[in-house]
């Protein structure tokens, strides 16, 4: 237990009731690659951990931080939505410099501000969007490796684009997720799908954007394994088509490592 | 000790002057952020150390690595060039591969090959290539945190330019170097110095790129640190070329971090 829980001092009723209730939205970025994911587990560094820890120093009481998404373990974010509700009374656009000594150097609270009470980062959401990268160059490039899956090997990029033309659209995605996951429903609504190839002079990147209404356990990650698997002939073209017409019956590619992905945005309800 | 060195069997005179002494030329990549530098050190991490480890457990013997160039605590390098001397018979070209599961993460050899036994990385080398990353966005990127020095603050970049005309050529570096180095003369020929301006959609990555036939002690760090103090008004116009007509008289600017330092390439001659 952290000494600021532990030494917490106790509160008459009175005065708790008395205290006010701000609610505070943050938009955090974290280099996933030593955390076990986002949500707090009962072992081990977690995001929320280091984000709670951090911010009870800087407000004085304990915090419950609350993300717009869980990521996995080594998956990274520029755009995760936090909130959480404080009593103290420090200005919400001091609180990304404020925090800065307190959080280790891969957690960085980008901005923050007042929001009402009633805000929820998961179900406000009304969308989000990932970025996979996937290194092409024939050598590792050090500056990159940690946010990129390196796949030196050929690869047919017109053949992936029309795979990928197939997963836009209100589709089932229960052959495209990973077991485990406590969803309700595998329909997802996804908005745009698209890659981008980024020249350099030591090779391509190939960034894979998607934008959905949700994600389910893994589904990005099965998504790019399954048209990697696709570009190189493992798996038949119309992969993608067969997995979302017919869902649950199996055979999905590789599942690409978490390393490549990135939380780039949540969009919210104006 | 490690281990291998501890248990080295003792080999008799004659076996050990039959051996081949084969000498391999590598080119390695490094993630600097979490090593005291290149050179091995008595305590701490240092990258030789690591290569030195991983390289006698692949070729069974101990080695001794030399660099062209030691890089400080903290700084990268996507073109480090490194020799050895081996018995082993493995093919140079495997050595990338075959190291990799020897070496943690953050270290890659990229290429490595057979050469004559005179070649010497230090000596051999005619020219070094570095790159200063400054990130220019209004946030941190996490995604580019480790390897660039954020500059969000306003820098004049015509008048960078003009000074960094001014580092091209033959001079004396004296007041652009930190005391503690060993250089018999602070003479160095900059063959190239320029800036290059890569946009992105989060903000402006500045890369300055520098070389020079050697560099004395933490020289780039100054001059990217002096280029950026007379760029932000600190320093007046004319601060190079005073700076290199009057060695020793000091009024450098500050030392940008080893963070946004990166060796790119060694070249030898043909």
């Amino acid at each position: 237990m952290p000494a600021y829980l532990r030494f917490r001092p106790s509160m008459p009723m009175e005065e708790k009731k008395a205290s006010p209730h701000r609610r505070i939205k943050a938009t955090v970025q974290y280099d996933g690659t030593d955390f076990l994911g986002f949500q707090r587990q009962p072992r081990g560094c977690t995001v929320q951990g280091v984000l709670e820890e951090a911010l009870g120093k800087l407000l004085g009481h304990p915090v419950t931080v609350k993300g717009a998404g869980r990521t996995d373990t080594g998956v990274h974010a520029r755009g995760q939505v936090i909130s959480l509700v404080t009593e103290s009374s420090i200005p919400a656009q001091n609180i990304p410099v404020a925090a800065r000594s307190l959080l280790p150097p891969d957690v960085i609270i980008s901005s923050a501000e007042d929001v009402d009470e009633a805000f929820d980062p998961q179900k406000d959401a009304v969308s989000k969007t990932y970025c996979y990268r996937i290194w092409r160059g024939d050598v590792p490039d050090i500056l990159t490796a940690r946010y990129t899956y390196w796949w030196p090997g050929k690869l047919d990029f017109e053949l992936m684009e029309q795979e990928t033309a197939h997963l836009v659209g209100r589709h089932d995605f229960a052959s495209l997720r990973a077991t485990g996951s406590s969803a309700k429903t595998t329909v997802r609504n996804v908005m745009e799908a698209r890659w981008v190839i980024k020249p350099g002079p030591r090779g391509e990147t190939w960034e894979f954007w998607i934008t959905a209404d949700g994600f389910l356990y893994k589904m990005v990650r099965l998504i790019v394994g399954t048209l990697i698997d696709v570009g190189r002939g493992r798996l038949p073209a119309g992969t993608i088509k067969r997995l979302l017409e017919e869902p649950g019956s199996g055979g999905a590619g590789h599942c690409a490592p978490g390393r490549g992905l990135c939380l780039e945005k949540v969009t919210f309800r104006t």
